[in-house]
């Protein structure tokens, strides 16, 4: 299985104290050293880093962990390999376009008895995991739905719950979904969330020795949501998402949900 | 204008000389310091690394050119605006998959009077630049000249040099394109390239002092093409291509050409 992480925030906010959080697990705390990923939302430009090297010992999480990029939107995965060998082409997350607009996606978990029924056209896997595969599924039949007219943003990542929430007839299927402004995340069976605002206190990392002081780091209007297979601190409440649950969050803040 | 730079070669190999000369055009030896970007081939998988800050003193500029990443292949750009605003969406090389192959386009020029021309439709700009549209508009062309069976790699290049030329009755239009194992340049006006290989010398580089012996980091067996807007180097002898000129690459070799 993989690990997720992903923020939504209401102004551009640094990720390095869950990121750091999340890269110990990447071969150290934890045993997902298959490659790690994130993808950086900057209005609708968005940028990816990507490695195959496990990301406790990455030079480019290295670097991540000590210049901080600002963003309103990540999605970020650290990956053991299940389904494909470990390769760059692997490595979520995966990236596609469609109607102008820079998608992201990242999958933890596994499907089973997938492949002759998850066919694809327009979008094509570049890789061999079953996550990539149920990426391009989901945009194919979001841009064949809505053919003839362009969805609203919120009409699309409505659609694409439903759809998602299908696919976890094959098996375990936590995703992470974006398009810049928006934030989709529907649980499988693993996916814990917080929504941080003022008063900002203290936040205690689990895999590793550090210790931020929010009220240091933002501003009273602040709005800053992180969603993670796991909690990430020991000392603040995250909210557990049941199974098939979804969440839709826009700027920090939860806009719709279902389950 | 903007620079270009790319790379092919047989095994994997660092860019991280060429690159070093590059960045120093973005705001310093050049005035191209309105980000940059570069794209790394890994199989089928590719990674993308672009910044909106000038190179010359861009944090993940300065990463890279510490930590040698090797790949055969290899698409870069340095920008100077002249369509599109400064940004991350605005901000080369530009990627699209089409039949499960990871696309990675870089342009230098600018075009006039194409906006009623280039249209697209299934491959849809996110930012506002030119290049991006002309991107969107050949890779749009490439899949419905193509619809009913997948071409060679080498017929698509083939025909992208085609459609690609045709662009240069709107202006200025260099272009490098690859899916990975195949690089093309097709030259508007400007665009050089050297191919390395035994016997390998020393190198020098025009925009910073940097002085490389490539005997010391190669095999006898290594074949390197690196293509630039201009000569990286002031002691080797790069050949100029002309206008309307396409070369394609693969393995560091030239395998097809055009004019």
């Amino acid at each position: 299985m993989c690990e997720l992480l992903a923020m939504s925030a209401n102004v551009p906010t640094d990720i390095v104290f869950s990121f750091t959080g999340l890269v110990e697990r990447g071969g150290k705390t934890g045993p997902h050293r298959d490659g790690w990923g994130i993808t950086f939302y900057d209005g609708p430009g968005s940028r990816t880093f990507k490695d195959s090297d496990p990301s406790c010992r990455s030079e480019v999480a290295s670097m991540l962990k000590s210049y901080p990029i600002k963003s309103k939107t990540v999605i970020s995965h650290i990956r053991q390999a299940n389904r494909g060998k470990v390769s760059l082409e692997n490595t979520h997350p995966f990236g596609r376009e469609l109607w102008g607009r820079n998608w992201a996606f990242a999958h933890n978990g596994q499907l089973s008895g997938y492949k002759e029924v998850l066919k694809c056209e327009r979008f094509m896997p570049v890789g061999s995991t079953d996550s990539e595969l149920a990426f391009c599924y989901l945009m194919d039949r979001l841009a064949a739905n809505y053919a003839d007219k362009k969805p609203s943003r919120e009409q699309a990542f409505r659609f694409m719950a439903k759809e998602g929430k299908k696919l976890q007839q094959y098996g375990v299927f936590n995703m992470l979904l974006s398009d810049g402004p928006y934030l989709l995340a529907l649980c499988g069976n693993n996916l814990n969330w917080i929504t941080r605002k003022a008063p900002f206190g203290e936040a205690k990392l689990i895999d590793t020795e550090m210790v931020i002081d929010f009220k240091q780091e933002t501003t009273p209007n602040d709005v800053v949501t992180v969603i993670a297979t796991r909690p990430l601190t020991s000392n603040e409440s995250w909210t557990k998402m049941a199974a098939g649950e979804w969440i839709l969050f826009r700027n920090g803040v939860k806009i719709a949900s279902g389950k």
